[in-house]
């Protein structure tokens, strides 16, 4: 049978989304039934005119639904499962006179983070696009008996309401543990959330209104850019160098525009690795100070840190009051907790505080007071100096696997800290392609169009060495390696044969 | 020596926190030291022409931070410590150049939790102020073992970043245990949150655009107050009577004018305990399928039923997909944890879940895997039930203490279900006034003008049942009763004196 998409280009609902949405309409009618054949996706992007990627996108949501499968060399089909939740919702209720999607804002971004951890991979497939502590390294007895140890002693306390601002007495253990790093914060300067993302969004609601700008990293922090270039806001993008942030491309943009905020990731950026040199960092802070613009310095990277100098933060250095940090437990080994933390003056602090009332009241108490007490017994420290030399192995062993593995063609980073490597490739290679091959062989990264906010080069690559053993991410920066050098070898050749054509295509 | 403030009435930042800042900064820069004393709150108040209540609230905030305190019959003085913080301050830092004030938005209101969780409360005074359940009664020596149970079993996997649409297990518990409820939902048409405040928060972020309006119950909980009437949204209120929202005022509304959306508790709304009947709540979804507006229906009073008929809920009730229902664990047992979750067409929650993952990415991942496995075991059941029985006693116990203690001229609800009594008393009184002279008596409630979004009632008071023995409630009711009695009889005094300025400063 045929199938029909009417795609709505005005809509701010993603492409990929309506497609999906009327793929599961077309089953609950019963017009698309099992063992129905599903366009080809090459076909259907040609047909409706869009982007493959959409298409890609929109059947990997339905398969991981379990509404669709697709059968190596014989096409997509609509499964049996999807057909009887087709008939099992058609029969549930009459149709709704609330049109949901004309009273929807939409204005959000498609899922980039349910794009990384929702998509369904094969058990064995190898992981190298995470920007994620290893779930094998958390010290699962330590912290079971710390969670038994708080319930024990205050369990009546954790599970009654608390206090916006947090759970004390980790206010209190974060600004004596900040203070070893230089920075000096009273507990009332330290704002607890549910982590850098909500931070993040805090800040936004407090600083940036309809039509405000913002000053942000170009690549940056993906949760970054749907908080600041998505909604309302305005954004003026910084690029940044091997040295961090290009401070000649900020001052140019100060002096003739005035954002409310700069954002920058100063130790280990995500996803360049950079590092910013004590110069630039002081710079950057004279910068600020000069034209009166904060800067929202997102250090969450600083404690893996593998060798060299030590730099202090920002805020450390700080000594005018104009830099807000956040950071968080997530990349040392908690994510799933959503623990995180803002310190800020402390006017800055009180608003955070009431916009992080109304947004939720307050983060877990179970999870701050977990964490608290697994950090006050010098167990959180202990396991910092655990993946610190663990991550340090795994770094060494993708940058010898790159040299080995990558075409000469290829450069990338050599950070001293953080959780990735960013790779540059020839200009005519996507890396959104490349990831579709490496895929099929069981090894997934992060394409650097991810990572942009404006001008996105398709040819870079993230790739993330925490969560795999020093032997797999060999074994997966071979399988990379081979299908890059695959891509150049025929890439050469349809130049050779037939330019300018084949080479628009491809790109 | 003289104090000196300088209010900025077109400021969008509460005066009464520009009197708290301009002080500190009095401190900071040694203008006030130790001993000084402060301007009496009622000579304060008619110097700068504002409300008294400011003043007092200004006060308590500095008070609670250590920075003045007060001595009865004396005054109000500068402590020592804030003296030498506002040394230290002013040694650590050159002035900011950063001018945050004019920086933030501040859009947001006072602390309306601060307001009742943040102050600090000597330890023997009896709350009737806030609907929490009590510590006491929380199960836990079952709950640590839940948790112990589920870090053993899978530890790892809940200590890295999950999916923010929530921890599965949860939603597939929360599908089937509201399927007993009559409620048909697919755990994808659940989306786990970090509460109903999140909810409501989440729900705004999706639907309401600037200018954007939403009907509101008046009165209503306050936390929906300054998510959907304090930032752009606009807002028109439908009055809440004895048998709920009034629905001829709502007809009314929506035959002049298209909100959005109508947020309501038809079961044991807070404050007033109104539980709509079968036909109302027939009629409301007739009106919102009529006028085609979603209803979001807040149900996080309805598992705390004492007696009577149990009414389905709005979302059991609809057939057409016009209801999103949001809920959560923290009326029957467990605010601290921050779960709770929303049903809605999986179109809507689709958009909810993208909005959750830019403002948090998930709920902490231990908080809901305790609860599904403390629930799963029959032991949620079990504690609802132990509830259940303690509250309806509590709730009698009070209505009894209320009879023998308040004057005839009050009037008051008696709930079948929920947390709380809403009295009505004379017009004359102010509870905000009384709840003064009850705490200096030691015992507090929410005096009525928390919860109104416009033309708030001062003669109402929401007296919660569920923190204090029945022992406690009567002694608690007993002390109000004499201070709203001595005030009755005060102002029959002054009225037969001098009528009717007194009646008018007294209002």
């Amino acid at each position: 049978m045929a199938v029909f998409f009417e795609l709505n280009r005005k809509s701010r609902i993603p492409l990929y989304v309506q497609l999906v949405t009327q793929t599961r309409e077309m089953i609950a009618r019963g017009d698309l039934k099992a063992g129905d054949r599903m366009p080809a996706n090459r076909e259907l992007a040609r047909q409706l005119d869009v982007n493959r990627n959409t298409v890609i996108t929109a059947y990997s949501e339905l398969e991981a639904d379990g509404l669709i499968e697709s059968h190596v060399g014989r096409g997509t089909f609509i499964t049996a499962i999807a057909e009887n939740r087709g008939k099992a919702e058609a029969t549930k209720t009459e149709p709704s006179p609330v049109m949901w999607n004309t009273l929807m804002l939409s204005t959000q971004r498609d899922r980039w983070l349910g794009s990384l951890l929702g998509s369904q991979q094969p058990r064995n497939t190898i992981s190298l696009a995470h920007g994620l502590p290893q779930a094998e390294l958390f010290p699962l007895d330590d912290f079971r008996r710390s969670v038994d140890r708080v319930l024990r002693k205050e369990g009546r306390e954790l599970l009654q309401l608390g206090l916006s601002g947090g759970y004390f007495p980790l206010q209190e253990y974060l600004a004596s543990h900040m203070s070893l790093a230089g920075i000096k914060a009273t507990p009332e300067e330290i704002l607890i959330t549910n982590g850098c993302q909500q931070s993040l969004d805090l800040i936004r609601r407090v600083f940036i209104d309809a039509g405000d700008e913002i000053a942000i990293e170009n690549p940056t922090y993906p949760g970054a850019i749907s908080v600041f270039c998505v909604t309302n806001a305005r954004f003026v993008s910084v690029p940044v160098g091997e040295a961090g942030m290009d401070l000649d491309a900020l001052e140019d943009i100060l002096s003739q525009r005035r954002p409310k905020l700069i954002y920058t990731i100063p130790t280990y950026h995500n996803p360049t690795g950079a590092r910013m040199d004590m110069s630039a960092r002081r710079r950057l802070l004279d910068i600020a100070i000069r034209y009166r613009v904060p800067i929202i310095e997102d250090d969450i990277y600083s404690e893996l840190h593998y060798e060299g100098p030590l730099h202090p933060s920002l805020k450390a250095m700080d000594q005018h009051g104009v830099v807000i940090s956040i950071n968080s437990f997530s990349k040392i080994g908690f994510p799933g907790l959503r623990v995180g933390w803002i310190v800020a003056p402390r006017v800055v602090i009180e608003q955070l505080n009431i916009t992080k009332q109304n947004a939720d009241l307050h983060a877990s108490l179970l999870s701050q007071a977990a964490i608290y007490e697994f950090s006050r017994r010098g167990l959180l420290a202990k396991h910092v100096r655990r993946v610190r030399r663990a991550y340090a192995v795994r770094r060494d062993a993708m940058l010898e696997a790159l040299e080995r593995y990558f075409p000469d063609e290829a450069t990338w980073s050599k950070p001293s800290g953080g959780m990735a490597i960013w790779v540059r490739l020839p200009e005519q290679i996507n890396t959104s392609e490349i990831l579709l091959h490496a895929a099929e062989r069981g090894v997934t990264f992060s394409p650097g169009e991810h990572f942009y906010s404006s001008r996105p080069q398709l040819n870079r690559m993230r790739l993330c060495f925490t969560m795999a053993s020093p032997a797999v991410i060999e074994e997966g920066i071979r399988r990379i390696g081979s299908v890059i050098k695959e891509r150049i070898v025929s890439l050469k050749k349809q130049r050779a044969m037939r330019a300018p054509e084949a080479m628009r295509a491809l790109v």
